[in-house]
């Protein structure tokens, strides 16, 4: 079974605070935004979205950074997913 | 009798709790925004919407994720229906 | 007498109570947003509205539901009309 | 002495209440927002209005219905009258 | 010493109210906005005005009438001025 | 060391009062908005700003109107000098 | 390990007060808000950001005045580092 988002969403997982630690990054946690690391699963075609051309800058496996708990969570075939859009993303960690 | 939704709207008619389970999704009850799974019934033309150019992304039978309880209910024939726009659309499940 | 509407506005008809119940809509009593079937009467020429193209979907004689009590209501020829944006309008009937 | 007023803008003069009555309109007096019928004095140009293009489609001695008590009273020569916008003019009256 | 308004922006000086009543106008004393007489002294040059285009329609000597106490006051040379947006300007009068 | 705005920013040196009277400019004290004098340091590029066209009309060495204490107050080799967007300037004054 | 940000965003890390006073800029520490040097790590591409064209105007290694504690914090690598848009950044500083 898959998700395909529209327009400029994107489905992401988030990545496991252990594995968060093995890759090097310590998210701030007093922050009231706390960024998050998660991973793409799936990418909208983007394209017009409110009428504005938008290009997708992530792809699928990438790991990145959203500004806070953004989205909305859906679990699908047991696993816990969120559906944001890419402006939710802040950058792309490698 | 047939209803034919204006510029970026779209029809639905909830999935039953049930066959959400048999098809593998199972939404997570306590987010604040409950997506919830979709059958589409009639898409509007798109076109323009707000003086913006919208492309119509689903088309009838497809399966959607909404990201609330959104739109307008009513009931028609003896079925209850939602009228969304597209933009309330998550995703297409498959 | 007769009202040209500007713009994207269109003048409506609510279809009576009963009217409804013979054309097989029934509409959710309990919707915050209560949609109601009414006729189209008079139908704006579109073209820039607020500086944005306009395309009117609507015609006269169309039976459409609105999407809440929108709209500004005169009482014309003894006749009780409102006029709604038709952006207000959700979907045409047949 | 004569009033050019700008951009979207039109003079319009309130019609009397008799005079309404003999007009064949009669206006819902428990509405929110109470629509009146007024006559056009003096056209704005249109053109570029906050960087968007309108055209005026509304002229001299139209018969006019307001959404609400809406712009700027004057009283010029002894007459009250009332600046407003053309996307304050619901419809046209004939 | 001379001002150049920025943009849109136009310097004008308030027209005395007696000088007022003599050129016919009277203005509604009890209106929440207050309309008011005043003369042009400069123009700013339009162009673009944040990312529109503003075509400047009135000129130095007009006498034009504005929404409200709207803009900036300014003392210079002893006089007392204001400087508005255009969009303030309801009308010229003649 | 020198300060380099970033698009239609605008770096001010507000200019003392003493000068100012001697300017002939003396400004309204009572105003909620103080407009006041200042000398333009350094002017930003203009371009693009948030997708708009912004087409830089002041210069260095200008003396400018800003219409309140706008902007971000910066201390820079012991001056204190202030960033404000081009925007906020009223007009030049001459 | 990499940080790509994404769109107009831009890696910056804040720069020790002792750094700044060394070259020559004292930040007024009563400002509402508070400006602060900071030194480029990282720069997105631009590009379309909701729909406009932005040009990145600043690059790696800039010394920039931000308008405030603006954007997220994260901590990579045992860094504290901050995301923000290029629209947060007042200027460079050389």
């Amino acid at each position: 079974m898959t998700i395909k988002p529209l327009g400029d969403r994107v489905v992401i997982k988030m990545v496991e605070a252990e594995e968060t630690t093995k890759s090097g990054i310590i998210l701030a946690g007093s922050a009231k935004e706390k960024p998050q690391v998660a991973q793409v699963l799936a990418v909208g075609p983007g394209g017009l979205v409110e009428g504005k051309e938008v290009q997708m800058q992530v792809k699928v496996n990438d790991k990145v950074l959203i500004s806070k708990y953004a989205g909305t969570e859906v679990k699908i075939d047991g696993e816990e997913l969120i559906i944001v859009r890419q402006s939710d993303i802040l950058a792309i960690v490698e």
